[in-house]
């Protein structure tokens, strides 16, 4: 059997994302789609809209053959990290692919982007540097650090400024950095952009758009013509049984109670806090009624939105510097919920796997990668201020992978 | 003027104080009468029923002349280390007096048992380790080895098993301890017992009693015997603004929160956690959706209710063993309501006073001890699951005393 894996969050699975898992099975030709996906935490620093068990279930649904679990240290990273995290799943899981969406949606670019930084490795690293000196934000000086080596190349590139691309490239880093056997595919991106509104006459949006008209309207009939209808059921259980979905505004009241909690000084601990950011995120929380008042407080020109909802994921999930430093690869194999197809993938793997696989928590308790998982999940029932999403923790701890 | 200090809580300010504040006057002699109270977390470990503030002026409405806050570290500690901070305090504010109430009501036993004790303080705490060991309570403890010592005493003696008599042998200890000008005086407590159930025939009830009719019956009326007008009025004001009272039942999301985002070995870094609670303390959190099912599961013959009561107040206070060995004496005074006499009495006390007089935080923010008690009272406000007590987090750092 031969599989292909993709690198997903799915909050929540969309048309763009079936396309996607379609033309990836497609263009690989290939028997088995295994998706590494986030759990209740995701890249973009901000709890999902429901829980991993239930995107997963959409997966499933949706024909995606195996959902396994990127671990919190990953899913919650900035790009490298998560990227590394993920293709190293997906080559310990043997998919001969993995293939990701991408605007420009050639490999030889990748390729060439790739072999020109990994040349001038201390060219760029010192251009990026100098500017980020200059108080501008990570992502802006990367971007202009490639625009400076990249000026006097023959060669196609990557247009970094693109966040498919971007994801894209950190991938095939990996690949090249892991030594890893799986290759890598591309789809071109066509419809919707990544931050683009949801235009209710099409039938793709991104997620980011698909979320705002949900929060927006509060109404799952608003997003239907963006989702599969195996989604939206999911979407409609979901909510019947817990009232709402996961944002930073619903859990501001929890964020808020654990910042405060802390001095400045003992924030400083928490992975990716920097620069005395500290000082305004406590500052700002000490003011703020709503979660969208305290961001206004403390974003800068310094630090991307993103990059400030990482920070307050790791303060939430007491994830400190010390911890992440610890995390080098993921160290199991999880997985959530898988089809028929899947599962005999997976069975035909069970040998010759190098990592454990992990159905049941209650043999790996002194993995520590696997409780931050837990602890997220507890974490995540918690802080969507609903009495029966309280009985959902310690489900990770019941939970077997979901067959359907 | 002459100045009679009381160490109380007031939670609420009811009849039974007001007994004691009247006798502490007229037993003394007293032009002043100085009460040291809580802040927002108290002796037996839980959060007050409404905050300092309200309580201070529950306080001075009844005729207390000034409330001195008793700092977090001292608030909230076993009996010796609250017994040391108020009656520091008490010495600090020049109090001719200080005078609690006791089942005992004669003075004179107090110092006899004192000079037992201390006289065989090592045969005491060799039997108190001993009976320890048998795997009673540390207060059961005490009271078995203070039995084995006192059985040859030919003086009158305190019965060391009634609380009041406990925390008054305290307060003579800290007196002697610290070797301080104020002396001490007690009134016989004749009426409620500290535990008793509220009697709706009578006008006194403990504290506790009147607690426990509010929670069941949730309803003033039902307690309103029992309480000067002035507390009525202060209690309805609160619960019209906030719809709640404190309690560790409707923080229990909250003290859940901060629990489960914890692994085992982290709790163990706070304040009075001891010999492996952490991990009863950890699972309990997991399986419990109610404070009362927490409680019931971690409670045992070893650690009494108060004690893990108090373990708990400091994981939410994020306040560490680090921190209490930090925590010798009050270093700061600060007033939180007086009346007009009570603010003659500070302003004649001005130029002599040893400790800063602190009635604006904002000059003071480099004090460990006061910032706890800062964070202490937002995170007291947070607790409450009430928007509108949101509002007043930070009002530690807006409110100046209340003269009335």
């Amino acid at each position: 059997m031969k599989a292909t894996g993709i690198v997903v969050e799915y909050n929540p699975f969309h048309n763009g994302h079936l396309y996607h898992l379609n033309q990836s099975r497609s263009k690989t030709n290939s028997d088995v789609i295994i998706a590494v996906m986030s759990g209740n935490f995701l890249q973009r620093g901000e709890p999902a809209l429901v829980d991993k068990w239930t995107r997963a279930k959409m997966a499933v649904s949706a024909g995606v053959d195996l959902v396994i679990e990127l671990p919190y240290a990953f899913a919650t990273a900035q790009a490298s990290d998560f990227a590394k995290g993920a293709i190293f799943l997906l080559d310990s899981l043997k998919c001969e692919f993995f293939c990701f969406g991408s605007e420009e949606g050639s490999l030889d670019s990748f390729h060439h982007t790739y072999q020109l930084l990994s040349t001038n490795k201390a060219d760029y690293n010192t251009a990026i540097s100098t500017f980020i000196k200059q108080g501008i934000s990570y992502p802006k000086a990367l971007n202009e650090a490639y625009k400076l080596i990249s000026a006097n190349s023959t060669v196609p590139l990557v247009d970094l400024s693109k966040p498919n691309n971007i994801l894209g490239y950190h991938y095939i880093e990996a690949a090249y950095k892991l030594n890893a056997s799986i290759k890598p595919e591309t789809i071109h991106r066509v419809i919707a952009n990544y931050h683009d509104e949801a235009n209710p006459s099409e039938t793709i949006a991104s997620a980011t758009g698909i979320r705002k008209v949900l929060f927006g309207e509060m109404n799952l009939t608003s997003i239907q013509s963006f989702l599969p209808s195996t989604s939206i059921t999911e979407l409609q259980t979901w909510h019947t049984a817990y009232k709402a979905f996961g944002s930073w505004e619903g859990f501001w009241p929890s964020l808020r109670l654990i910042i405060l909690r802390h001095t400045k000084a003992q924030l400083a601990n928490y992975a990716e806090i920097t620069e005395g950011i500290e000082n305004a995120i406590w500052d700002a929380a000490m003011k703020s009624e709503s979660f969208q008042s305290f961001m206004m407080q403390i974003k800068s020109k310094r630090f991307t939105w993103t990059r400030i909802q990482r920070m307050l994921t790791h303060i939430y999930n007491c994830f400190t510097w010390n911890e992440l430093e610890q995390m080098d690869l993921p160290t199991y194999i999880r997985p959530l919920a898988m089809s028929k197809n899947g599962q005999a993938y997976l069975n035909s793997l069970k040998k010759d796997l190098q990592l454990p696989l992990i159905s049941r928590v209650a043999a790996h308790k002194e993995n520590d990668m696997l409780m931050l998982d837990l602890k997220a999940s507890n974490l995540y029932y918690l802080g969507l201020q609903s009495t029966n999403a309280h009985e959902m923790i310690g489900n990770d701890y019941r939970n077997a992978p979901i067959i359907q």
